[in-house]
C-alpha cells in the first residue's frame, strides 16, 4: 500500500532520509519541505568557502531541487515553512516563504528533520550591529563572504570558541582579517579537556590569533563597531562572528504538543519516533542518548544527522531498528593542528562522579627515523575497573583523527583498554610505528589497570609542592634548562639504579620526565626496588 | 627468585621481549644474543635508507648495544651466534662470530626470535654474480647503498614483487635508477586481490618502473649483468635485488627437535611455547595462526613479533596469555599510492572454498567539495550467512590506511559488517564525508546480505556476454566514450524510470555504472518494479 511521507527539513538527516526512502520503495510518495532556498548543502563546508579554500560556490549545493528531485523521484519544495501539525487530521500546514500562501497536506508519515538555529542572546544593540551575522546557512555563508569581500575588515570578533568559531578563525586569518576570539569559558572547544585544548590555544597564537577568556558580550556599540565584554572591556570590530552554540528548531513539535527535553530537544524513542508514532524526529533537533552513559544529550553533529535519516527510512519500512545513542566523536582542522574526541570527556565524567582514570601519551605519528612525523597527544579514558573505554582525545599535526576513529570502533565493539594494546593495527614507516599510539595507549592502561605504575597527573602537582612531597625529574640536566618544576630533584634515569639511595622508602616519589616514557621506566625501577613511586601521566 | 633467561636475537621481538622482561623485573638475569653487529635495528625504514629518504644511519639504530644494555640492565652480546640448545642440561652454546671461539650458557628459560632470512635459490651464475644482493640487515643495507653511491646503476633489476621488492623499487627510482621488475605470478603485493594489484600497476608504470609478470629467473650470466629468465629472455642489470620472500631461520629448533610446521616455522601454543615448555619462540621463525581461519600460516610483520615479545615476556612472570593469531594487517607506501590490507584476501577464500561475498567502492578519501580528496578503492570480503567480516584491501593516495585500520578494530571487536554502518567516525571536510568510507563499505554489503540488491563481478562479464545476457549501462553517453563494455545498452540513470520498457521482465538485467553508486540505484529501480536485476560489483 502506498504512503504519503512528508520530511520537514531538506539538509543532512532530511535529504538523507529522503533518498532512503526511494531506494527501498518506488511507490511511495514523498515530499520534502525546505524553509531556506537550499536543500542538501554542505553545511561543514561554509566556513571554507568564506575562507576560499573552497572557490567554486556550487560545490557547497551538493544535491539541487531539480537534480535530486528527478534522480529520486521526489516532491521537493524549498522557501516552504512547515508551520503547524494537525495530528488528529495527520495534516501540515506549509507556508510559502516569498508569497506567504498558506495550504495544507495530508500525510501518513511524518519525519522532522528541522535541525537548530544559532543562539542569539538579546544583547543591547544587536540591532543595530550591521557587522554581525551567525552562520548556518548558504544564505548566511553569502552575507559573511560579501561582506569580506567588499568591505575588508581589518579586524574581526569571534564570540565564541566552538567548532564554527575555530573554523571561521582559521578561514579569515586566510582571507588575511586580524582575529580575536571572545570565550566566555576558561578554554576553546568544549569537548576537549582543559589541558588538551591548551594546545590549541597554542597553535592559535602561532597564527596570530588573540584569545580572550573568561569573558563575554555585554553590548555592541556603535553600529556594532565597539563590542562591551562584561569585563568592562572595549573592543573593536569590523565583522563579528556569534558563535556560542545553537538551539533546537523546536516550535513545530512544541505546537504539536510533542514532549520536548530540558534542552529544548524534541524527545523520541529508540526507533526516532515521537510520541506520536506517525511523527519521527531526527538531526540537531532531537535530544539523545549519550551512548557511552545513556544519559540525555544534544548532540548536532553531521555524522548522527545522517545516520538517523537513514533508520527512519528503515524503520518505515517495518525493518527492526534501534539508534542506541551519539557517541559524539568530532574532528575539526584547526590551522596545521587536527583535533579529535570521541566519548566522554574528563570534565562529564567528574561532573557524573564516575570512576574514571586518564593516561596521556604523546608518541608520534610514525616511525621516528621516517621523515614527516609530529608527535600526537592522545588522552584516553576509561573505568579502572572494569577497564572499559569511556573517552579519547587527541591533538597533533598528522594521523590524529585514525587514531580516534580506531578507539571509537573500539567503543563500538565494547573492547577494553586492555584489547586495545592486542589490536593489529597497519605499520610501515610512514604510516605508524610497530606499536601504533593506539597501542601504546592500551599498554599505558594496561600498566594502571594492573597496578604495575601508579600515576599523578598534572593538576596534582601545586598541591604535592606545597605538601613539601619529594618529585624526582628523570629527564638529563640539560632537558631542565628548558624548564623545571622548582624543589624538583633530577636524577637521570641512567643513574637511577646507582643512586637510589638518596630516596626514602617510607613516603610517596613522584617522578616525572618529558612524556612518560622514561618516567614510567624509573617508576617501575622504584617500584620493584621497594619504593612507593608514583608516575605523572604523560609528563 | 631469579631467573636466567637468554633471549636469541636482539631486533623487533627479542629486543620488545628483552624491555618488557626488565620492566616486570629487576630481579632475572636477561642475556640477549645477536648474530649480527646490530640490535633493534629499524629494519622496515632499510629501504628509505638507501633511498635517501632517511639521510641519518643512526637513525636506524632504535637501540644500541651499549645505551640499551644501561637502560635496562640487560647482558647484551652481538656478533654471538646461538649454536646448539642442549634442552636436557638447559645450556645455550654460543659462537663468537670475530674469534670463532665457542662456549656455554644456562639457561632458566630461552626465548627464540632469530627471525627469517631471504630466499635465495641455487640460480646457476649466483656466486658470480657481484652486483646481487638481498636486504635483510643494516649490513646488507650499507653494501647497497654503496654500490649505488659508487657505481651509480642505470638499471636495475628486482626479482619479486612484495613488500621490498616495490618499497626498493620506489626508493631506486628516488635516486634516479630505471627499475625493471621480475614477478613470478600474474601481480605485485600478493595480500590484494588481483584487481586491487593492477590500481598498483598504473602507479608503477606512471613512475617508469618497467613490470615482467609470470616470468622468474633461470640464470645469472656475464657476474650477473645479464639475467637469463625462465622464458628465455634476457634482461641487463646493473644491480639485483632479490626479493622473492623469506625464510624462517629454523636450524638452531631443528636441531633441538623443536617441532617444525610444513612450512618451516617453529610451531608454538597459545602461550607462544614450543613443546619445551622452558623454550619459547617469536617473530618471524614461527608459524601462527590466521586470526580469522585459525589455519596455520606464516605472516612475517613487525607489529606480530613485537606483541609475542610484550606477551611471552609477561607468561614468563606468571600473567594469563593468549596469542589468537596474527590478523596479517599491512600498508606500503608505493610513490603516491597507499596499499593496505587486513584479514583474508578472495584468492585465500576461493582456495579455501569458503562462503563469502565481495564488495567494492570508490569514496572519496574526504568531502568531494573539500580540495586535497582522492579516491580510494576499497573492498570488503565478508561471509554473507553471519555477516562477519573477513577481510579488507584499500588502495588510493590518502586516508587508505586508516580505513583498514577501522575494519581491522571492527575484526576484533568481532562486529559485523552491517555494524560498519553504524560506526561513528570522525567527520570534518578536510577528513572524511559525513559517511565515512567504512560506514559506506557497511551499507553496501548491508545491501548485499538483505538481498536488497544482487550483485556481479567483474569477473564475470566475459562470460556473460558470452552467454548473450543484458548489460546496461547506466553511464551517461559522453562517459561511455572512454571506453565501455561491448554490447551494452546504454541508459542514463536519470532516463531509467521513463524506459523500463526497453528491458526484459524475464531474466536477469545485468547493471554497471562508473563507480557502482548509480548502478545500484538502477538495480533498486528495476528491482521495485519487478525486474531481476543485478548490479556490478564497483563499476
Amino acid at each position: 500500500m502506498s504512503k504519503k511521507i512528508i520530511i520537514v527539513g531538506g539538509v543532512a538527516g532530511g535529504a538523507t532520509a529522503a533518498a532512503r526512502l526511494r531506494r527501498l520503495s518506488e511507490e511511495n510518495e514523498i515530499i520534502m519541505i525546505e524553509k531556506g532556498p537550499y536543500i542538501s548543502f554542505a553545511n561543514c563546508g561554509l566556513p571554507y568557502y568564506i575562507g576560499e579554500m573552497i572557490t567554486d560556490r556550487d560545490r557547497l549545493l551538493v544535491q539541487t531541487v531539480e537534480g535530486m528531485s528527478k534522480k529520486f523521484n521526489l516532491d521537493i519544495r524549498n522557501l516552504s515553512e512547515a508551520i503547524k501539525i494537525d495530528r488528529e487530521k495527520q495534516t501540515l500546514s506549509i507556508r510559502k516563504v516569498d508569497t506567504g500562501e498558506m495550504y495544507e497536506e495530508t500525510y501518513d508519515t511524518l519525519i522532522l528533520s528541522p535541525g537548530a538555529k544559532p543562539l542569539v542572546p538579546p544583547f543591547k544593540g544587536l540591532q543595530e550591529a550591521e557587522n554581525l551575522f551567525t552562520l548556518r546557512t548558504v544564505p548566511d555563508t553569502d552575507k559573511i563572504k560579501a561582506w569580506v569581500d567588499e568591505k575588508a575588515p581589518e579586524h574581526a570578533v569571534i564570540i565564541g570558541g566552538g567548532f564554527i568559531g575555530l573554523e571561521m578563525a582559521e578561514n579569515l586569518v586566510h582571507r588575511g582579517v586580524q582575529v580575536t576570539i571572545v570565550e566566555l569559558g576558561n578554554q576553546v572547544m568544549a569537548p576537549l579537556d582543559y589541558e588538551m585544548a591548551s594546545i590549541v590555544n597554542k597553535e592559535l597564537k602561532k597564527h596570530g590569533v588573540n584569545l580572550i577568556f573568561n569573558d563575554g558580550v555585554q553590548a555592541f556599540e556603535d553600529q556594532g563597531n565597539k563590542i562591551l565584554l562584561q569585563s568592562g572591556r572595549f573592543i573593536d570590530s569590523d565583522l563579528t562572528i556569534l558563535s556560542i552554540g545553537v538551539q533546537p528548531e523546536n516550535d513545530l513539535a512544541k505546537k504539536a504538543n510533542l514532549e520536548i527535553g530540558s534542552r529544548g530537544g524534541i524527545l523520541v524513542n529508540e526507533q526516532l519516533q515521537t510520541k506520536d508514532e506517525n511523527i519521527y524526529a531526527i538531526g540537531d533537533a532531537i535530544e539523545v542518548k549519550d551512548y557511552i552513559q545513556q544519559t540525555p544529550a544534544m548532540i548536532p553533529l553531521a555524522w548522527p544527522a545522517n545516520r538517523q535519516g537513514r533508520l527512519v527510512a528503515d524503520h518505515i519500512h517495518g525493518q527492526p531498528v534501534s539508534y542506541s545513542g551519539t557517541l559524539g566523536t568530532s574532528v575539526a582542522k584547526i590551522f596545521d593542528l587536527t583535533v579529535a574526541t570521541t566519548g566522554n570527556n574528563e570534565k562529564l565524567l567528574k561532573a557524573l562522579q564516575k570512576d574514571y582514570e586518564a593516561i596521556h601519551i604523546h608518541p608520534a605519528s610514525n616511525a621516528s627515523y621516517y621523515p614527516g612525523g609530529s608527535p600526537i597527544s592522545l588522552k584516553l579514558l576509561f573505568d579502572p575497573n572494569t577497564g572499559r573505554i569511556l573517552g579519547a582525545q587527541g591533538v597533533g599535526i598528522k594521523g590524529v583523527e585514525k587514531r580516534i576513529d580506531v578507539i571509537a570502533t573500539a567503543i563500538k565493539g565494547d573492547l577494553k583498554v586492555t584489547d586495545l594494546a592486542d589490536l593489529e593495527l597497519a605499520y610501515a614507516p610512514p604510516y605508524s610505528s610497530a606499536k601504533d599510539p593506539v597501542n601504546m595507549a592500551g599498554y599505558v592502561a594496561s600498566n594502571v589497570m594492573d597496578g604495575e605504575v601508579s600515576v599523578f597527573h598534572y593538576h596534582e602537582i601545586a598541591d604535592l609542592l606545597a605538601k613539601g612531597e619529594i618529585i624526582v625529574d628523570v629527564r638529563e640536566p640539560k632537558e631542565r634548562e628548558n624548564g623545571a618544576i622548582e624543589g624538583s630533584i633530577n636524577i637521570p634515569l641512567g643513574e637511577l639504579r646507582d643512586r637510589l639511595n638518596e630516596l626514602p622508602k617510607d613516603r610517596p616519589v613522584y617522578v616525572h620526565c618529558q612524556v612518560g616514557l622514561r618516567g614510567y621506566l624509573a617508576t617501575t625501577i622504584l617500584t620493584h626496588n621497594g619504593y612507593q613511586a608514583k608516575n605523572l601521566s604523560g609528563g
